[in-house]
Order: C-alpha cells, then sequence, then structure tokens
C-alpha cells in the first residue's frame, strides 16, 4: 500500500529512494525534461522525469495526461537554486524520476479539476467523482470528516454513549413529509425514513442510558432550496437529569473545540438572549450579530402624532420600529428607497416611511409631516447625524419584525457591513410555546409539543406560555434547535388539550411514547446540531452540496447515478403497491 | 446535571456529600430502615434511608416502588462490618440518605428489570425502553459503542477518512431485494434504500480519497432469520493502491484492538486457507474452526471397490469423505446415526453411510461388504481406534461438502467439542470467480463482478477462475467479505461478455460506474465487516435483536412504535402511487 503522502516531503527526506502514487495535476513538457505536479489526497509533489536517465521509459513520461493516475520511484532532491516553489508545502525537493508505471489512463475530462473555473452545477454532479478531486470541494469533505472526528472524542470523554436509532421508522402525521418505504411482508403498510431520531432518543433515556449522540441522518422530503438536501446529518445528543444549562455547556464547549481544532480560533462564551429580545433587536430569532444597525423603537416617540399612518398604527395594536442607517444615507437615492420598499412589501408590510439626515436637517416626505418635537426627540435619542437614513415600518409586530429584519440583511449586504471572518454564535432562548394559526384559527405548539412549559399553569393563557426551549444560532443561522422535554404525563395531558388534541388523536399520535413514560421517565433535555450547516459556516460556503460527498440536485436527484429512477412492475407488485400518475396517459 | 456515576463510588469517597440519580433496582424494607439499590448507566449503590433521620420524607421513602426514577442527596458512609457486598463493586459503601425527590413514578410493569429471566419476546420488544435497561441487553449495546470507537480511532490514526454515503440510492436489479421510496418530484421514479455502498466508495476512490471507511447503514428486503435484520451496519472499508495484504492488515489490526479492548484477549495472527482448502477440510466456506473433526477423503481409499454405492459415486465424478467421531461411539445408536441421515439429507445426500470401531473390528452394515484391505487401509489412514463412529457420504462434491459440513457443526455442538470462550477468526482466501447455475444453465459471478480476477487470461475457463476475494470468518460465521477491485475496463468487459451480459445491459446495471473508470481511475480494494455479527461475538449471543437497540421482529415490525403502518390516502396520491393488494376487498 501506498506508504507516503505526496503533500508531506521536506528537505529532510532528500538523498532517498521514494515510491510514490497519485494524479498528474499538470505537466509541462520541457523537451527533454518533463515535470509533473503529482496530487495525492495530502499535497502535490514535482516529479521529474528526465529523458538521458529514462531512456525507454521517457516515452512512456512523454504519453501522460492530466489525470492519469500514476506510481514512480525516484530520488528525492533538492530543487535547483531559484527554482523553489514557495506555494508548495513540498516546494523545496522534487522527486527525480527512475522508474514509471502507468496504472490507468484518463480520457478527455468533461472539465479541469486543478482549476476552480466556473463549472456548470449539471456537469459537476454528474461527474461528482471529478469534481471530488477539486481542491476547494476535497477540502470541505476533509473538514467535515474532522468535525465529526473532533464531535465524537469530546461526547466520548464525557461519558456520551453513541447509539444508532432505526432509518425504518413509523410515519407520524405532523411535522414536514415523510419518505415512505412499501412494506412488503406487510402490505399496505408503510415505514418511513426519520425527520430525527426524536422519539427514540427521548426513549433511550426512559432506557436509562442517560447520555446519548449520534450523528444521525435524517430526512424531510421538502421542496429543496440551496441549504436543503433531501437528507441530511444532525449532531444529535440527548441526557438525561439535565437543565438547559447543561446542555449548552456540552454543545458550547463542543462548537469551540471544533472551531479551535478546525480554524484554530479560541471563541468566547456564547451570548445569551431572549427569542422576545432577538425579535425586537434583529426582528429575527436567528440574527445575525456580526454587524449593529439594530431595529429602534419609535412607538413611544411617535405616540400620538397627528401623521396618521404612525397613529393607526400604534392604534390597531401595531408598533414603529426602524432602522437607522449610520452615516451611509448617500448611498441611497430616492429610487433606491423605492426599491426598499418594495423589498419590505414582500414581507406583508404596507409601506416604508424614510427620513434622510443632512445638514442638520431631517429631509424626506414625512420630514415635513411630523411634528418638530418627535423628529427632534428622535434625535436626541438616537444620536441621529449628518447622512443617516432612517427606515421606519409602522405595522402589526410580526410584520414589523419580519420586514425590518429582512430589510437589516439586505442593507448589511449590501453597505459589506458583515465581516465574513466572524463566527458569531450566541443562544436564543425562552421561544414562545404557542403560535397562533391564522388560517386555522387556532393555537399550534411554535416547536415540539414535548417541550416543557416555563410555567404549566399559565396553559389557558397560550400567549403567555413560554417554552424551555433554544436555537444555538451563527451568523444569521439556525444551527442547533433543542429544549428540555416535558417528561410529565400530566402537564403533557393539559398541553394536548390546550393544543385542541383529544385523547384518542393523542393515543394514536403518541400512544407508545405516552406509554414509556409510565415508567420512571428521568427529567432529559437534548439538542441537534445540524452537521451540515455547521460545515458550511467553517467553510465559508453557502451552497449545502460543497458539504455532501454525493449531494442530490434542488430536484431532489442524483445525477450522477439517475437516481430516482424507474423500476420493474414485479418490484411493485411484490411491494403490493401500483403507479397513479394524473399524466399516465400522456 | 448528574456529576456521579453510582458504580463508581468506592472506600475513599467516604465521608462527603453526593446528589446521586437513578432507578429504584430493588428496595427492601427492614421497618424503620429502607435499603434501596439505585441504578444508573454505571451501575447500583446501595442507598439507606432511615426513619428516625429523615422524619417526613420517610414517608415518601415508603411509597417507593421499583423503578422510580429519583433524587437523592445524603453521605456516603463505609457499610457495617459483615454487611459489605462482594458481588458489587461498591459494595464496601453506602449512602445516607438526608434528602428525597421523587422524579417521576412507574406503573406496574410488565417485566421485572433486574432479573434475567425468561421474558416473552414480544412483550420485551413491545417494551424496548424497559427490556434495555436490563444489564445483559444494556452491556451489549454498551460494548457496541465501544467496538465503534475503537474502530474509529484505529482508522483514523491510519489516515482513514469518514465519509457519509447517500441513503437514497438508484435501484439495482441485481442481488437481494431493495427497500423501494418513491419520489414526490419525480412521480413513478423510485430511489433504493443501500444493500451496501459499494459503489459509492469506489467511486470515492476515483475521487482520489485513498483511505475510506464509514458504520454505514445498509438495507436487505429480505425474510429474516435470527441473524437478519432489515437494517444492520457495516464497518465499510476501502483503500487505493492496496493489495489483499494491504486490506488483511489494515482489519486484522483492527480486530485485534477491538477484542483486546473489548475482552482483554491478545488474539494471535489470524491463520488464513483458501477456499478449496476450507470446503475440503471443513465442508464450508466459513469453517467453525474452534473443533477439529475435519473432512476426510475417501475417495482413493474406496476407489475400485465392489460397492456399487461408493464406487458409482466416484464414477459419477463424485468423491467421498467422512467424518470420523473420536472415542465417541458409544454417544450414537443406530437410531441415532438414523437422525444423522434423516439430517444430511436435508443437504441432498442420498445417505450417510457409517462404521463403528470397536474392540479392534469395524462394525456396521458396510463394514460386512467393503473390503478387508479397504478398511486396513481406512484404519491405518486415519488413525482409527476403538469407540470412533466413521460416518461417510459419497455424492457430488457440493453435496459431499454441504452435508459433511453441517454434519460437523451438529455434531460438534452435540459432544460439546467446541469451546465457547475461543475467538478463531480466519481469512478465506482464492473463492472462485464463477458459480454455475442449475437453473439457469449459465455461468454467474460468485460474489460481486467488478472483482478482480487471479488471472484473466482464464476468462474463457469459467471452472478455473479465482477471485481476488477474501472473506474474514469467525466461530463459523462469516463476518466480513471483500476484493480487489477490477478498476481496468477492458477486463471488466472480458467479464461481463463472460457473465452473458450485454453491453447494453452493462451500461443500463453500471453505466456510471464504468463512465467513472475512464477517468484516472487507481487500484483499490476494501472489505466490510459486520458490525452486529462482530458484537455478537463478543457478546456471546446468537440473536442479532440482542446488539440493536431498537431491532425489528421476524416479520420486519417494530413492536414498540408499531412500524410499519398505514399511511393516508393524501400521501399516497402525492406520491403517486396507490395500493394493489390482492386481498384488498377481504
Amino acid at each position: 500500500m501506498k506508504k507516503y503522502n505526496n503533500g508531506d516531503f521536506r528537505k529532510s527526506d532528500v538523498g532517498s529512494i521514494f515510491e510514490v502514487y497519485g494524479w498528474v495535476n499538470k505537466r509541462r513538457d520541457m523537451g527533454g525534461v518533463i515535470f509533473v505536479d503529482l496530487r495525492d489526497r495530502s499535497g502535490i509533489l514535482q516529479v521529474v522525469f528526465n529523458r538521458d536517465y529514462l531512456k525507454d521509459d521517457f516515452k512512456l513520461a512523454e504519453s501522460l495526461k492530466n489525470e492519469y493516475c500514476i506510481k514512480v520511484t525516484g530520488k528525492l532532491e533538492l530543487r535547483g537554486k531559484g527554482l523553489e516553489n514557495p506555494n508548495l508545502a513540498t516546494g523545496e525537493v522534487e522527486l527525480i524520476v527512475q522508474n514509471l508505471e502507468i496504472l490507468s489512463e484518463c480520457d478527455i475530462l468533461p472539465f479541469n479539476v486543478y482549476e476552480d473555473s466556473n463549472i456548470n452545477e449539471n456537469v459537476a454532479l454528474k461527474y461528482r467523482y471529478l469534481d471530488l478531486r477539486r481542491e476547494s470541494i476535497k477540502e470541505k469533505i476533509l473538514i467535515r470528516h474532522k468535525i465529526c472526528k473532533v464531535a465524537r472524542d469530546y461526547l466520548n470523554d464525557l461519558g456520551f454513549i453513541e447509539i444508532e436509532t432505526p432509518i425504518l421508522c413509523k410515519s407520524t402525521p405532523e411535522g414536514a413529509r415523510d419518505y415512505l418505504v412499501p412494506s412488503r411482508i406487510n402490505k399496505g403498510a408503510f415505514y418511513a425514513l426519520p425527520q430525527s431520531p426524536q422519539i427514540f432518543k427521548q426513549l433511550l433515556m426512559v432506557a436509562g442510558f442517560e447520555k446519548y449522540y449520534q450523528i444521525a441522518r435524517s430526512f424531510r422530503d421538502e421542496d429543496l432550496r440551496s441549504d436543503r438536501q433531501p437528507e441530511f446529518t444532525q449532531i444529535d445528543m440527548e441526557m438525561s437529569f439535565a437543565t438547559e444549562e447543561d446542555v449548552w455547556s456540552v454543545t458550547e464547549g463542543m462548537i469551540k473545540k471544533i472551531v479551535k481544532e478546525v480554524k484554530n480560533i479560541s471563541l468566547p462564551d456564547f451570548p445569551r438572549i431572549t427569542y422576545h429580545e432577538a425579535m425586537e433587536k434583529y426582528g429575527s430569532d436567528k440574527p445575525d450579530t456580526r454587524f449593529e444597525m439594530e431595529l429602534l423603537d419609535l412607538t413611544e416617540i411617535l405616540r400620538g402624532t397627528k401623521m396618521n399612518v404612525f397613529n393607526n398604527a400604534i392604534l390597531n395594536g401595531g408598533i414603529i420600529k426602524c432602522l437607522i442607517v449610520k452615516n451611509n444615507g448617500d448611498k441611497y437615492s430616492r429610487s433606491d428607497v423605492e426599491h426598499l420598499t418594495d423589498f419590505v412589501k414582500i414581507y406583508g408590510a404596507k409601506g416604508l416611511a424614510w427620513l434622510k439626515y443632512d445638514n442638520d436637517t431631517f429631509n424626506g416626505v414625512i420630514a415635513k409631516n411630523l411634528e418638530d418635537e418627535k423628529l427632534e426627540l428622535m434625535k436626541k435619542t438616537y444620536n441621529i447625524s449628518n447622512n443617516d437614513l432612517i427606515l421606519i415600518v409602522a405595522d402589526a409586530p410580526k410584520i414589523v419584525y419580519a420586514s425590518l429584519g429582512a430589510l437589516r440583511l439586505k442593507i448589511g449586504k449590501e453597505l459589506n457591513l458583515i465581516d465574513e471572518n466572524k463566527l458569531n454564535f450566541l443562544w436564543i432562548t425562552d421561544f414562545p410555546f404557542f403560535e397562533y394559526s391564522e388560517t386555522e384559527k387556532r393555537w399550534k405548539a411554535e416547536h415540539n409539543p414535548f417541550t416543557m412549559l416555563k410555567d404549566i399553569n399559565l396553559i389557558n393563557e397560550p400567549e403567555k406560555c413560554i417554552a424551555r426551549s433554544y436555537d444555538l444560532v451563527v451568523n444569521g443561522y439556525e444551527l442547533a434547535s433543542g429544549g428540555v422535554r416535558n417528561y410529565k404525563r400530566d402537564d403533557l395531558a393539559k398541553v394536548f388539550k390546550a393544543l385542541g388534541i383529544s385523547d384518542e388523536e393523542a393515543e394514536k399520535r403518541f400512544g407508545f411514547v405516552l406509554e414509556a413514560f409510565k415508567y420512571g421517565v428521568p427529567p432529559h433535555a437534548g439538542i441537534a446540531p445540524g452537521l451540515e450547516r455547521l460545515v458550511m459556516v467553517l467553510t465559508n460556503t453557502q451552497d449545502i452540496k460543497d458539504v455532501i460527498a454525493f449531494p442530490k440536485t434542488q430536484s431532489a436527484s442524483d445525477l450522477m447515478s439517475d437516481a430516482p429512477s424507474e423500476v420493474s412492475p414485479e418490484q411493485l407488485k411484490e411491494l403490493g403497491i401500483k403507479l397513479d400518475l394524473e399524466e399516465e396517459n400522456d
């Protein structure tokens, strides 16, 4: 087997004979001498073929093309003076080849693997095994491995036990859409692929394993976006006799260790803010805190104004908030601001009021209509100064948060306010337990109905119920979600009642879990960081496909193997199903 | 969070106050004093409730029942003289309780978890979370975790990279039955759950990852036996620039390390025998070498006998082999031997001839018919002595191997010849590449058609073709299977031709792999030890369900969650399928 890593050769190895393997990354034919960058997983070594020296083998060397897989034996030498390559770890040495063996040739490539040029994504995915040879992709897969290794080492050291839970599970009607698997033995019945190991990990707590983890594959049959894949992986954890502080401490320790080992960055402790605070400040429960520009309140300042648009909003129970774009007012023309208005309308806002402050005066349409004392109070309260742009939304709180939260991100990106080198982790806590569904006209569980409430006695005032749940957020992304679980059957019954779930329905949906909770269930809590998201953040990519060895397209296809594909009628017959396509006769 | 492991308390901890958590494993009420064995994952600690001391809390203590989950605070003390429990790691100490909190109560249990009595399997599986509390099951899950940890540490140290391959794959028509997953986005098309990551790991070699592993979930929709489950796990490996010696060395090192860390046994190097030798000696390609009693050849000795049953067998191209049951002839009465005859008939043998040697004479029907010089030669060749039983099958080689191989195991078990403490690992090498299918009247690939042949020039003489494949066998079980892969397209084309696979069919079935092999494919080889089998062997269980946290029954059902189950018509409609049950109108 291969004994050496090409990327590891150094000056100290000079003088010895080595047998090395790899791929021709590039070749330069200088007539009697051919230089080849020989690449393996570890890196590149320059190997040199010399006509005077190699005789017959030189013809073979002349036949080499990019991505030929070869084996060479030769002596490691120092490169000539001035010929060193400081960009290469092995740049001071080269291997003078004595023997060459071509292990396998390479046809004309669909794209060059040594260049990080713009490759058509569909072509890259079809030839994923070539795409994976590219340094930028390979590196991400290696980092993914390293992250898993560090996570496992860390959790093992803390006494966590990795336990595999089933992939062939029971379909549950809530949540996202399940992938189904027809059963051949129990015809007419179906397994579902798990959206998470949630129920199993809670049952492992009932079983007494106390500290569980699993780097667990999960599945969601959703319409895909650039950060979604049909299958994804979670660093799933659950612990007994634990509170949120324990979960935070374990998780934070793990993330810090991963970031230290992968990026050599020592992270500070993660700030914690409540859901309410996050919405007030950032208009989002997954705020990007790499830049300031917080949402500022104008409700009190503008209360009682004669401007109906503001006054009516307040009278209707709404709020008024603004963003102050400091010292960048000149970057936004009147028509730019009109575009921002169109943008906030996507989020339900009826409009975007704006003010500019310049030459020590407020400008803009509403500057003329707003009372001077209001403007002055605004200026004083928020230190408004020249070249500031103030963008205001007055509406129901949800709409104000959503529109200004999105606008904040948009402007942050437009003005390059975001330091891409930062890793801003933070905990969001105290989520509302219930969410009112306008369409269904009833209260629904915001997250997991099995999460514990901060105060079960408030169960009849759903709007006041806070869940003992938490999210770990990084750079504007939700990395992990978790909670302290409600393990008390009586309290669960109250929750189900508040959610309008009948005893019968509860039994059907959660029966075996409720049954399990009869037998000495320990208090427990957990979390599940998304592995892909973590790799993406640590490798600076926005595309989840970059961090999965064999990803699927947005239409959930594998272009390389052509999955999914048609199967034989016999296979379907055996499973007791048949196709039911509306466009069958097309 | 829980700070202490109940099983870890020792004399040196005496005198301090501790807060401990756990389950009431057993309680003994002695009137004013109640002793509780408080169990957690780590073990048991005796906690003592004293009426004089606890006052009101004592009533609470009196209410404790088995499997209540509690939290107690108290002082660790030495047990009284003579009251130590040498069977318990914590047997010298006990916790004198100052405070008790009942975290959750326990209903009447379907079975006692502290006793390893015979529990109805279906009940155990329905309440798997309670079953997992039993020491004997819990221990196996913990050992499974440990095995995975040791394997990962070992492979990581060797530079292997763990890479996740897809679960949603393409269905391929060969091999065992696929589990299918209907696609919602591509209606009428299906994913298949992978029977192994074989194709993906080979493509990872093409991609240049060189050393890959994955503790990988695999799926086979087969009719289940006690050692099969619909989903199972393999320690899947593949390496580039590697020969069989490299694979054997890596695998053997890993298994030795696992066995050392789990059982503190230092294994010797694994013997290697060829497939041919294994069949000749043991009648099996997965021989149990924990006992001798090899198959002995009688073909040459009996050639030319006047006994037609033997002579005809030889004339028809068959062979004659026997087992000599040493010094145990008296254990098998004539009717016992008749039962053995029935047994070998299961394996296609037409009969079982037998001889007994006793009082320095051969006895039995054939002793009268066989020539004396044949009997004498037999006796001399195989050192036959008094109280030996000789069991003979004359038939086609396949039938002789199968029947005597099975008989050898049966007698080995009956006579307790097998040392259950032994771990006999061995490599079986040089498998035949082709196997003649009597039913299809054609040559088929014995294993994987992508395995390299020892000599491709023999391709037109299929019966002579040896594969560069190998199995790792332990105690009569196939633990792992692997091979050096055929990475040369020209040679693969020859193999497909010999298998009667047209270019078109090859393209359809393996097209994207053949395409990948155009682009500088490295020589590579691999193996995939079965994790469940390894855990079973190291924990001395015959039942695969014991080593899986949430196993399925023989009818592939999860009795706990009731999977598989019916799903809604809407779910099916959305997937473009409908049920097609013959007994639909029942």
